[in-house]
């Protein structure tokens, strides 16, 4: 068994790092919080005797050797960086459980055939730059470093320089590595362990996602003199779009989500007709065909609002990842461990996307996850207990020292 | 005649302070740009010989005396704030208009028998600060002082500040003159004259208007993991009052207008749902009664709105002016000028709010509109020709020395 009361105390110390406005964090990918809780976390794995390597991306990699040279590793991790209304669990929990499995191997004197690396990737949230588990995309081949180093954040700072900036750009090439597995432990971030009263999720499938970013073209005009008839109203074309989106969720209910968290108004004056508007819309499904109708069914509605409207449109597809089917070997071992426990547990979908979706295309690759409070997610007020982050760092460690044999 | 040459030498001068990004301007209230601005103009009124005074809302007031010592001032004025993406013309034209009159004045030798003051009235806009026309409504004590120096810029500094920052709070006490006029001169920012081809619009009245903020509170919630039906979607509430503010507006044609400029979705990530959603609802009428019952209805069927998203809902009105109807006598002299100088001319209700609305309810006020291509204002494109710029000003002129007594 884990020791869960240092797991926790691991958690509260990282989040005081990055503190936010309601309990929970603000620690954004590259940010000087960010750079912080490297920091801490990087003292933790040289106390816990890891060698931290770092990539071209940032991501950290902490490794404990395995007894055979020609093994490849096991990887376990997850995420340091959270949303700017973030939660202390997302992410962290899989990064500080991974180290956590490594600290009680320590304790047990417990040797491996194959390495352990703790990792941690550069900006899975996606919030400050897009798209989402970016590092373990470039890591995954998906994406070159190139465009990875030119995302931008809404002030126009580009990832490139930011790495650089705080200091946690490594010389290793991404994707230089191959990994016997890859073993990722996150909340749930949704509501179905806790209403369903388990304890552990075996997450056998990820659901896919596109993020679709609309550019409307308006007409900058004067809210008071510029008659009904003679408005270009990107703002009122967006309303639509987002009624619209809203029917296609439901109208592929049940197993598909669809929403907008990102809306820019330019020029954002309260007497001004917006010129241009800008929003993501975020769609997903673990359904592939289900997944790309919603897009064309969007993608076809969207032009034809604006048209009616005299409104111009454009749309970029800016993250995207497909449903995900995890190994079904890893799956066993996360199940098996959990009845071996005792621990409740139950098959699960993974709602968010994770690193372990683009690490799935580099080897085989599953998720453990325990429940939260009332499934709230990328909110501060984001809870679990200890006793679910115990239950679930124990199903890891015995999952990992299957796979990584004794 | 006035000297149009000058007049749009002048114009030209100060649109080079603060330029926008598209050929206009962004001299938006109590920034730098903004002071600067405010020195040309000073020394403009210099040399012409004007007293300049300055009162507490940091409004400029450019004497120049009459030949009675008893004889109360005629004010002619507008404003030099801008847009965030303003024209070069919006309150500018107003303003340099009024000097042109003063210099026209000068050139001739003619003396009147009340002093003109020239007139640049802080924060007209609104854009930085709500509500709009906030200097002259302190000054037909409508706003308290407190209340004005109190708001806040979305960045959360305040009125206060930001006039002391720029080295322009006066001392003279704010509504302490008494006016026996007020001409405001300002390009229409509307389609009507264009169209109509006529120079000069006799500005009979001014339509009313309400500044609806609305703050709707969703559930901050993951946008993939979250299912629709534990949604708490701040954002469709949104879209959804967006689209009930265009049918109000609509089933109030002809007479009405609504729409919405500013928003802001917190915390604004792409995979957050957002929380807290806060916009401006914009309605206007020249019809007391039929923009009263606009807002009635707004505030009616927004709650229904969120009730049935679960949303979280609150409504404040932080800008508002009634319906104005000019001075009889006043606009008579505008048409009279009009007519006497040989331009086209149409009545004109004001789309937009001015300064002279505030003005209105201290003295005989009235307006002088000339036309602007598209009828496109609050937009960097915004245009006019030389041509409807001088014949704006020489009715102006006119008017005023009617008024001001030779
Ligand atoms: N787990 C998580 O919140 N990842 C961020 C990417 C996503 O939006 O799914
Ligand atoms: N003239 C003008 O644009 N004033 C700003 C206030 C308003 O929105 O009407």
């Amino acid at each position: 068994r884990i020791n869960g009361d240092r797991l926790w105390d691991a958690l509260m110390d990282m989040a005081k790092i990055g503190p936010g406005i309601a309990g929970g964090n603000n620690r954004q990918t590259l940010t000087d919080s960010d750079a912080e809780g490297r920091n801490l976390f990087k003292t933790w794995c040289d106390e816990a005797g890891l060698t931290v390597d770092v990539d071209k991306m940032g991501t950290m990699f902490a490794t404990r050797p395995g007894t055979d040279p020609n093994a490849l590793p096991v990887y376990v991790g997850s995420h340091l960086d959270t949303q700017p209304t973030g939660g202390k669990y997302d992410g962290v929990l899989g990064v500080l459980g991974a180290l956590e499995v490594v600290r009680t191997m320590n304790d047990l004197g417990i040797k491996t055939k194959h390495p352990i690396v703790v990792t941690n990737w550069t900006n899975e949230e996606g919030a400050r730059f897009a798209p989402a588990m970016l590092a373990s995309g470039v890591f995954a081949g998906v994406h070159s470093l190139d465009y990875a180093y030119g995302r931008k954040d809404p002030e126009g700072k580009t990832f490139g320089e930011e790495l650089k900036r705080i200091g946690w750009l490594g010389e290793e090439e991404v994707g230089s590595r191959r990994m016997h597995a890859y073993f990722e432990y996150h909340i749930e971030q949704g509501p179905i362990l806790e209403a369903e009263e388990k304890t552990i999720g075996v997450v056998t499938h990820c659901q896919g996602l596109w993020w679709l970013e609309f550019t409307l073209t308006g007409k900058e005009a004067h809210t008071g003199s510029t008659p009904m008839n003679m408005r270009v109203n990107a703002g009122l074309a967006m309303s639509r779009i987002i009624e619209m989106v809203q029917g296609v969720a439901m109208e592929n209910q049940p197993g598909a989500v669809g929403g907008v968290g990102q809306v820019f108004f330019s020029p954002n004056s309260r007497n001004v007709l917006p010129g241009k508007v800008v929003f993501t819309v975020d769609i997903r499904s673990p359904d592939k065909a289900k997944l790309d109708r919603m897009r064309a069914k969007i993608e076809a509605e969207a032009p034809v609002i604006c048209d009616a409207l005299g409104v111009g449109y454009s749309v970029e597809a800016i993250g995207h990842f497909e449903p995900v089917t995890f190994d079904p070997k890893l799956v066993t071992a996360v199940r098996d461990a959990a009845e071996k426990l005792g621990y409740s547990h139950m098959n699960l979908i993974s709602g968010a996307g994770h690193d372990a979706c683009w690490a799935a295309k580099m080897a085989p690759a599953t998720m453990v996850m325990c429940p939260c409070v009332g499934g709230l997610s990328h909110n501060e007020a984001e809870e679990i207990s200890k006793e679910w982050a115990t239950a679930g760092a124990d199903v890891l460690f015995h999952a990992v020292l299957e796979t990584a044999e004794i």
